[in-house]
């Protein structure tokens, strides 16, 4: 047949080979004619100052708004919107716990996390929010541009409208550079996912107060000081479509390790593993693996006790549920209570890394957690609270814990404090650290891969492979590569 | 620091290159050696009539071993196992019908498809099998080597051990080419996947009765007769990674249409709309949709009714859900009672394509169904029973069905009938089409988008992007391109 011949636009490459390059000139950036990194700091100061928020902790009962069921004992808001505190019987057979009880939120909504991004002289600036949550230790923090939950956004919260929402509602205009539901943590969240999205703006932006213009090389030096980068920035930085072709002469050359970083964001560079076996790990032990969860009534969960003040496990580990009262001047409602999870104590979080052929690959674990949607997610090498192993015969221990812990000074690349997420979880801090060791493939256990960046990044871009530790990871490594 | 160097293996491509160049070349193989195509249908004459497998309808409350429960009235096999066929409420507020109640088969379970792979004088070669299944229109249809519920694997059937299932429960010796789980049909099946795999092996392999190898291309000529290659190994062959760099010159030039369908599996020749944009478009698709679901009893289920024989909607329409009894002789088990679903008419399939810039594009529909883990699919551009429209406005009729339907010879690329899982589905079959329209973007609305095949190809290697009956389509257009 002969087909008429219509005009047609233009085909683009699969995949835009100019927004890696983009991103490499912004990490390359280590300062910004917009922000100075200094004036950061004492922006910080001055708002902390002007925020006068108050949190308090208050007995679960105390809490405005919120109501315990009669029936079940879970706890959830008046409104039936936010989110619920429910409980979860878990069960993994093959796990070094095969059957347990546990407080866990349940929060339905997807919500926004949103980075905007404009290029200024030629560089992109990520637009950044100086955000107080209840449960930050430091009050306040840098966070995406939006960090919305659907209540906010429709209303709910009968509070002011989310500033710059408009520009991720509706994206015809701007150039989407990330948009994929990841999940968060799957031991305190049940299925709860949130969409992570970067949006490339090319007209004007009103600055507003509270807010500022970052290049990720910026970024990167913040990501370097406790309790600076949200977990909400740090997983919308990950999601960034970092790695591609031709990426290595972009960067000027620099030690063996971030030399091998930078090989290890370029596909061309190869890989242990090609992604076939990667992904035919992964969907295997998402097949093997039995984990069994089941929604069960708060009130009377095995192992746990609730008095006036709090829900928590008899044997005094692993985290507490918290009403806290917060009264707050910078948010969208001036004072409101909420249930939090309160961790017991400060986690550690390490990938281990290794130079194969020059090029950097991290030890990824294909970890299982009850409030994940499909079994199983790419993990830091260790992701734990090492009190909860206490009690547990050492063969229970995680694996590598010892050897991040005994790591030599050189050997640790990155050790810095970070919080999680403080709109649920209350001084909930995590130790995260990339520790180099000799490249040696007896690493790779059946629940262990060594895997270069690109092949994260490509990951990245489709939902609930990387969990939102190894997420937070992936942009503390990535701070590494422009210094 | 200096990290001691140690001997490390090989670093690989991020893919492996030459897959893509070896499927063409068996695609390009019309003959093979070990099996010429006239001989396929004299021995599936012959082991049609050594089968002698006889299925006869009786009455749901007649099956042996399955019971149907008191309280809910869902029908359960005695064992626990297998499936049950339970109620499900159905909201979907933005859909034509924004409520309804359905039958549905609930089978958690995630089984195995798997066809293994071999060359032989340098074309590989599908080892294919002759397979009786009680809902098949004509008996016997060519399957994958391994189509196995977990409980047929498990022992659950009581049967004989599933031929060649140790290739793919122990993979570590082979080459796995595809290994992703897909769901099945959303209209259906509640939430159901199988494990789709396809596995190289590199040592002899022993030919069993039952059984024969096949190249792609004498399979895509199978293709082009109604009802002799199945759902399961159309699934299956759309996972191969058949898009790939460089391809092009690995097949002869042919007329304007088939040149462009080979183009469309490279990625340098480019797409209407980058991988970035499909993902942002579906992620909006599936945060935007609302689509709730809840498991409800099949006693008194809302519209619909059951009498001795079967469970049938009170308009006529839709689908039944009947009672069989199988006497086989060529299966795991000599006899057996079980429940299926009869659609009440041949559906249509069909995807509209077109020639952007030389390269083949087909119109994906993002399309909801009620059994889908993630609210949307990418689906073919038509996929309906026609008669379920007949007494909805004309706006609720299934766009683009009209340019269906009203094609002209010289548009129909392709125009096969073909039968669904005989297995859970009693003479289900679908009318498979490709209909070729002038390169119009005017065709993108909200719920369609333009993809050419090398998309496609890279977003099934993941679960959960493209639904069965695309697949199944995907499988066709790839027997189109060797002709």
């Amino acid at each position: 047949m002969t087909v008429p011949r219509t005009s047609f636009p233009t085909l683009h490459g699969r995949d835009e080979a100019h927004t890696p390059v983009q991103i490499a000139e912004s990490v390359l950036s280590r300062q910004s004619p917009l922000t100075e990194l200094d004036t950061v700091f004492s922006w910080f100061a001055e708002l902390r100052e002007r925020s006068f928020t108050e949190v308090e902790r208050v007995p679960l009962a105390a809490m405005t708004g919120w109501r315990t069921d009669q029936e079940t004992g879970n706890i959830g808001h008046r409104s039936g919107k936010f989110y619920t505190v429910q409980g979860l019987d878990v069960r993994v057979p093959d796990g070094p716990v095969p059957h347990w009880n546990q407080p866990i939120i349940d929060q339905p909504e997807v919500g926004i996390l949103g980075i905007l991004v404009k290029e200024f002289h030629g560089v992109l600036h990520c637009l950044m929010q100086a955000k107080v949550e209840p449960g930050n230790c430091n009050g306040l923090q840098l966070s995406p541009t939006v960090q919305a939950t659907r209540s906010n956004y429709t209303g709910v919260h009968n509070g002011r409208s989310v500033p710059y929402l408009e520009y991720f509602r509706d994206q015809g205009r701007h150039h989407v550079l990330a948009d994929v539901r990841q999940s968060e943590q799957g031991s305190w969240f049940y299925q709860k996912r949130n969409r992570n999205m970067v949006v490339e703006v090319f007209e004007d932006v009103e600055l507003l107060d509270g807010f500022c213009w970052l290049t990720l090389g910026q970024l990167h030096q913040l990501l370097a000081v406790d309790d600076i980068v949200n977990m909400d920035a740090r997983t919308v930085l990950a999601c960034l479509p970092f790695a591609g072709k031709n990426l290595i002469p972009a960067f000027s050359p620099g030690d063996s390790f971030r030399s091998s970083l930078i090989r290890s964001y370029s596909e061309q560079s190869g890989t242990l593993h090609p992604t076939s076996q990667i992904l035919n790990w992964l969907t295997d032990v998402r097949t093997r693996e039995e984990v069994h969860t089941t929604t069960v009534p708060l009130r009377g969960l095995p192992g746990w006790y609730r008095d006036d003040d709090v829900i928590a496990h008899e044997s005094g580990r692993f985290f507490e549920l918290i009403g806290v009262h917060v009264r707050a001047g910078g948010r969208e409602v001036a004072e409101w209570s909420q249930p939090m999870i309160r961790p017991l104590e400060t986690g550690v979080v390490a990938f281990l890394v290794a130079q194969f052929g020059g090029v950097l690959h991290a030890l990824v674990r294909a970890m299982v957690q009850p409030g994940y949607k499909d079994v199983a997610e790419l993990a830091p090498t260790v992701q734990c609270a090492p009190g909860n192993y206490d009690d547990l015969p050492p063969a229970s221990r995680p694996r590598f814990l010892d050897v991040v812990t005994s790591a030599t000074a050189e050997q640790v690349r990155y050790d810095v404090t970070l919080s999680e997420e403080g709109g649920r979880f209350y001084h909930a801090r995590n130790r995260y650290l990339v520790v180099e060791v000799a490249p040696d493939p007896q690493f790779d256990h059946p629940d262990f891969r060594w895997m270069p960046l690109h092949q994260m990044v490509d990951l990245l871009r489709h939902s609930h492979y990387v969990n939102v530790e190894a997420r937070s990871l992936v942009a503390c490594l990535h701070s590494l590569s422009g210094a």
